[in-house]
């Protein structure tokens, strides 16, 4: 047995006592936890600023730092989230449906965890808490797999909550950390069937795509978002602006951000100087079509074929101009990566249309795409966004870190 | 682009037609496909003759033979199914929640097509009808790719079903179907990433655990069953024998066929003996633990480590004598393949441990593991048995090839 394999086998020994042990003893490990942050706080803070110290040596870029870094802050921030999903409600054991079956058979289908998780991320220690708790709280135990910059500062975060869950009374396996931070442990976990039931990768699209791509334990695929706007013929031209705008600057670097502008060929000539008026305020970085350029001038960088498929994460917006709805249909079911997609219109019909035949997770008429969100739609905290149609789809909240299995009582039927 | 892309590409166009389609349609389809089948049935028939002779030529085993071998009554089958999934309620497009935010957004949650779902089957043509039209009604297109003994008649089954779509206004590339039967089509299946939503293996263990390991795209694990049944301290022993010889004989060969025996220690010696009065009708071949061999004689093969963890889908049984329920769950969660599993007792304590401790797809109480299936369950028809927890667990009808997309109606909202 490799180590990794005895991490495997002890997790899923843990998420056995996990799934039974009921709300009120999952709701004390968590407000332990939120304790246990407090009160070591500043062992936490030490071991994050060793992490600093070797990035800043290592000359990480200052984006990545400011995710890397915890303050006394961020650690209350995180201790709030803690509660905060210690204060959702437990889906594990509720009735989904029941029926009674013509032999007397009764039939139901329960809401069950999926067992064990699998976690891959990058950077941010944030994620170690949030993406525990999220598991703890919907009965899961859960292997958390950090990126190396991060180590020293997730070694002693996952120390901390393991405590504190023992102290509830729970396993302290009910959360594991891989120490290694090599691509080795990364390919370990994509091949550990006999105890992952799933794998859900967190971080940047090449992350993404390498552990879809290999991994042997399924996977739900997170974050991608090339997300468009589309302003149609019909709009309200200001909305469509301010929406655009909204959508590109509010927050440039998340995967709810529009990164594609489309616009209705009758209304471009209007519609293009008025959004480009709010994008300038924070120096957007246009490329567009030909007639884009041919309406804004020389300012429009030439738009690539490669432009329109990439999540910029910056003040960079791609612009196209189409002839109609149904191009900007085909043309984001083509070019996104299946997260969020907004369309601007008065016209009924073609909001309809939209709704109906756009292919992503989150379709909206009239709102910024900013909105594709756990706690924006509701949901409490998100562990991610999925952007595959197994599964889950769009934000994913505890209901979709369960899974379900049938429970007959019988009185000796056979068959 | 290569054949297999061109063909993924041809289904995913095809299937934002269908996922739009309507029930009208989709049914007026499924229809036309019932009344091609009977015209047909000649030319289907003379096509499964060719399959078959190859396969005698082959020395292909008489059991597979007749997995293989389609006659009018079967045929008569296939279009009695077709009927009644058309008879079937459409899930798509019903709104599974729906909420009004503090913002004003109201944000649905619908039910929408999984898209373009690919199928590996091996010899039986039957699947490829019922798969067909389970994936059109639920509004999917479909890449069939059956296995070489069957060619000749999936060949003839296709092209008829493809006419029959085409005949109610449907594109024909709603059903696909990849002609080159060869291990390469299957790899180039797996790897379809930009155009299949979701990969389902139906066959043997080698053939799901190939897919599940190498494919890229999105897998739902199905079918492979080593069913277990305990026989408590508590339990009536006249009816655990009857529920075990219905789990085991009634068709050993399909996946919800019982394949373990458990007996509690306390009731072995009387129970062993009712049950084996039972299975010796269908000469059962026993393979048991030191105990069931005390107790039943040398006519019980000592069990090897490997037969506890065998599907035999045949007239064979293995045994193991237990101390308790906690020693028969611990057992079950360790060999089983999370299929379906049984406990006979009276003791209300037990079953209700049992039911939430056994960590399978479908948990019965004093009834046959045999009713794991969509139309006992009362889904109407079903595609598979999933036996993995994402996504989709036990018998899977329509709902289950389905996924669901957020429609966001708003009013201009901006974050």
């Amino acid at each position: 047995m490799t180590e990794m394999e005895r991490m495997g086998a002890a997790a899923k020994a843990a998420s056995y006592e996990l799934a039974v042990a009921g709300a009120a003893k999952k709701n004390r490990a968590l407000s332990e936890i939120a304790e246990a942050l407090k009160e070591r706080s500043a062992d936490i803070l030490a071991a994050n600023a060793e992490d600093m110290e070797k990035a800043r040596a290592g000359g990480m870029s200052k984006s990545l730092q400011d995710r890397l870094k915890l303050s006394t802050a961020r650690i209350d921030g995180m201790v709030e989230g803690v509660l905060q999903v210690a204060a959702l409600e437990d889906p594990v054991g509720s009735m989904i449906k029941m029926t009674t079956r013509p032999n007397g058979l009764i039939i139901g289908k329960r809401r069950v965890p999926l067992g064990v998780i699998g976690i891959i991320y990058e950077a941010r220690p944030n994620v170690t808490v949030d993406a525990a708790v999220l598991c703890l709280k919907s009965g899961n135990a859960v292997i958390l797999r950090g990126g190396s910059d991060a180590a020293k500062s997730n070694a002693v975060l996952t120390r901390v909550m393991r405590e504190a869950v023992e102290k509830a009374g729970l396993p302290a396996d009910c959360i594991c950390s891989v120490s290694d931070t090599s691509r080795k442990s990364a390919v370990e976990l994509m091949g550990l069937t006999e105890y992952l039931d799933v794998l859900i990768p967190r971080g940047g699209a090449g992350l993404i795509k390498s552990v879809t791509e290999n991994s042997k334990v399924p996977v739900i695929e997170t974050g991608v978002g090339n997300c468009h706007v589309y302003v149609d013929c019909d709009a309200d031209l200001q909305m469509g602006a301010e929406i655009i705008y909204n959508a590109k600057c509010s927050r440039p670097s998340v995967c709810n951000a529009a990164e594609t502008l489309l616009v209705s060929r009758a209304v471009a000539w209007d519609f293009l100087p008025m959004a480009k008026m709010l994008l300038d305020k924070d120096n957007v970085e246009l490329r567009g079509c030909p007639i884009t350029r041919e309406i804004l001038g020389d300012c429009v960088i030439p738009a690539t074929h490669e432009d329109y498929y990439t999540e910029f994460l910056d003040y960079i917006l791609a612009v196209k101009v189409v002839n109609d709805a149904e191009e900007a249909i085909r043309f984001i079911n083509k070019h996104s990566s299946g997260h969020s997609e907004a369309i601007v219109t008065n016209n009924y019909f073609t909001a309809q249309k939209f709704l109906n035949e756009v292919d992503s997770a989150a379709v909206y008429v009239n709102a910024s795409t900013r909105f594709t969100d756990g706690s924006e739609f509701g949901l409490g905290a998100e562990i991610g966004i999925s952007t595959q149609k197994m599964h889950a789809r769009g934000p994913m909240g505890l209901e979709e870190l369960t899974s379900s299995k049938f429970v007959i009582y019988g009185e000796g039927q056979i068959r």
